[in-house]
């Protein structure tokens, strides 16, 4: 009897759950599973912006895939996805090709740029490792310089952060703490050095507690941080960024701009024809594409809706973690013909952003948190990532354990 | 009675030896000494490769002039010289000007380019702190940027050194131990890197023992260096060098080329009317400009016959010391007009060219040495000129100690 092929597509948080998962779940006879991501390693995603800003090695934000997966046999298969064909249940990846008989797509995200002109080609993202390291270098290669000009280019030393969400403030804390150490390194005075959060929306951290984000503000403003809040990105250009706020055109010079203002779906969903909004798809409540019941969507590509606000849950680790464990159960059942498909339903158990090393907001099982409490928990809940994937050796090794 | 001005430009190892002396020599009230210098702090020169390449950090090869000066009063002045009147004794400087009646031009080198078309504009020098941080930032970002290209741009990958003399060679051998850490760093395979080292001369390190020239040309090359030898620097363009050998025109795409081929004296010694050869003054026996008793030259801005073989010293730090010596007990001599003053006849220990952290070649008193033991010898005179300007709390602050 043929064995049943389940082919999961990014190992990210929610692909790496799902396999783990599996793992235990399906016995080796049971089903075929083949696991396909880009690299050989996974990243965090979610501690991307201290790898951009330099803060946090960006080794320690990443791990192997053959070490989380290497107990059990799984295929794995280092290339890139190119398009899905669902009705004949094939993946084109650059150098191959696969069928399978359940598909669980957990291809993460891509950056939402609105179609803002100029931001494709001169605005960086914190999407990668990749992109990590080369965010982290055009930053310290602008202050290498900056001493070496007779004619000093005060735009060098700004720096534009597109968004005052989640990941463009936690980025911010980082540099808080990053640029007065470059400072240092290149001797540049720190009050040469600009600092601007640009938000297009009324106010910092949409969707946390004004409170919380008061005190976010606050703490990155005595960073050295200038809010422009209400303020749209017209356009990224090779130099700076031209904003507009209550119809006043304002160019901003900048030697690095950083788009962390949202996030869409993976192209292939959109391009492989599945029912979606920005690349995300609506799944049914067992993570199921819509008339598609062999292909699971996970993760940023997949939409859940929280109905107490009637809108979409923003896409994080937490629910993405919570999908795959939901995901495996269900490919599990389908196959074994046994069991019980299980419901997704998130439970968000909090929320914490953090300001740099030491302070962060948050909210955490319904308690709102702020400075040193706050960035305790945020180290937890960084760790807790790894342990659902890794269990406790993955936790020692790449754990963040500098509590205050 | 009015004090005699001595007026010291440059706080290299010229400069610095010099001022050291004059305290110990001069009483308070026998001058008035002043030391001009564009930093507030001493680099070694000598150890820039290091802080180009990456291998040490620069802090580590730079101190503070005010530690070395602090016992007696000497004015420090931190600002740029513009010009040197010799007629009035006036030196203007960028924020003020100063009178003087001995002055001592130690003001180092700057790199001479032969007239190279684009060498200016596209190539990176080995010359001070702010541009050793330029061009290890620079090599880096490199190698950050490869990897985030869907479409590879090798030259990324190439690093050009134009020279193949010491400082070219000292810093191939840095590059050496840096390059694989640089690969491991942004996942890049090391058979992707060039290396490229361009010489017109017929032989690399020329004026060393043929048996060291081997050696170090062997030893650089299974690091993974490429030399084109004889092969003569046309033009440096944005991407990369020109090259003509046997009048056969090559164009090398590059992403950072280094030139490190040679210097000329500083341009003021030019601008200021002394005789001079490419910015070097041929002092007399006791280091004065001819026709000019009371201005001294010494280190870089010097030239001093070695008449055994009728041509120039290389300019060094070993022979800038030396002179600092001399010079100082002449300018006291003609103060205090007692004691002798003292010819100058440089007494060349040695030479060592390291080649990275724990290989070297060189002669040290007569004996030719390649290996660990050069490689010791290296440190021992790097810290040696530590000695010599500080003493031993300046070594044991600055000194190298990881020796094999």
């Amino acid at each position: 009897m043929r064995k049943p092929k389940i082919v999961v597509l990014g190992a990210g948080y929610g692909g790496l759950i799902t396999v783990t998962r599996l793992q235990k779940q399906l016995g080796v006879d049971e089903a075929e599973i083949t696991l396909v991501n880009k690299n050989d390693y996974h990243y965090e995603t979610t501690w991307l912006h201290e790898a951009s800003a330099g803060t946090l090695h960006h080794d320690r934000a990443r791990y192997q895939i053959k070490d989380i997966i290497g107990n059990t046999p799984v295929n794995f298969i280092k290339d890139t996805v190119i398009s899905i064909n669902k009705e004949t249940k094939k993946v084109v990846l650059k150098r191959s090709e696969l069928t399978y008989d359940y598909l669980v797509i957990s291809l993460g995200a891509h950056p939402e740029t609105f179609g803002i002109k100029g931001l494709k080609e001169y605005a960086f993202g914190i999407t990668s490792i990749d992109s990590a390291r080369h965010l982290r270098e055009h930053i310290e290669y602008q202050f290498a310089i900056y001493n070496t000009e007779t004619q000093k280019k005060a735009e060098r030393l700004t720096i534009v952060v597109g968004g005052a969400g989640f990941t463009g403030i936690e980025f911010l804390g980082e540099l808080g703490n990053r640029v007065p150490e470059l400072c240092k390194e290149y001797d540049i005075d720190f009050k040469n050095v600009r600092l601007i959060c640009v938000e297009a929306a009324p106010t910092a951290l949409p969707g946390f507690d004004p409170e919380l984000v008061n005190y976010a503000v606050n703490y990155l403003q005595n960073k050295g941080v200038e809010f422009k809040i209400g303020t749209a990105i017209k356009e990224c250009i090779i130099d700076g960024i031209i904003v507009t706020k209550d119809n006043q055109t304002e160019t901003i010079k900048a030697g690095t701009v950083v788009w962390a203002a949202g996030v869409r779906g993976h192209s292939v969903v959109e391009e492989a024809g599945f029912e979606n909004m920005r690349g995300r798809v609506k799944v049914d409540r067992f993570l199921r594409a819509p008339g598609h019941e062999d292909v699971y969507v996970i993760g940023d590509c997949s939409l859940v809706i929280n109905e107490e606000i009637n809108r979409p849950f923003p896409p994080t680790a937490q629910i993405a973690m919570q999908q795959g464990e939901v995901c495996a159960n269900n490919v599990a059942v389908a196959i074994q013909k046994r069991g019980r498909m299980m419901t997704f339903k998130p439970e968000i158990k909090g929320s914490v952003a953090s300001l740099g090393e030491s302070d962060a907001v948050g909210v955490v099982y319904g308690k709102k948190l702020v400075g040193s409490r706050a960035s305790f928990m945020k180290k937890v809940i960084d760790n807790r990532a790894l342990y659902m994937i890794g269990g406790p050796s993955l936790v020692l090794k790449k754990g963040k354990f500098k509590f205050l």
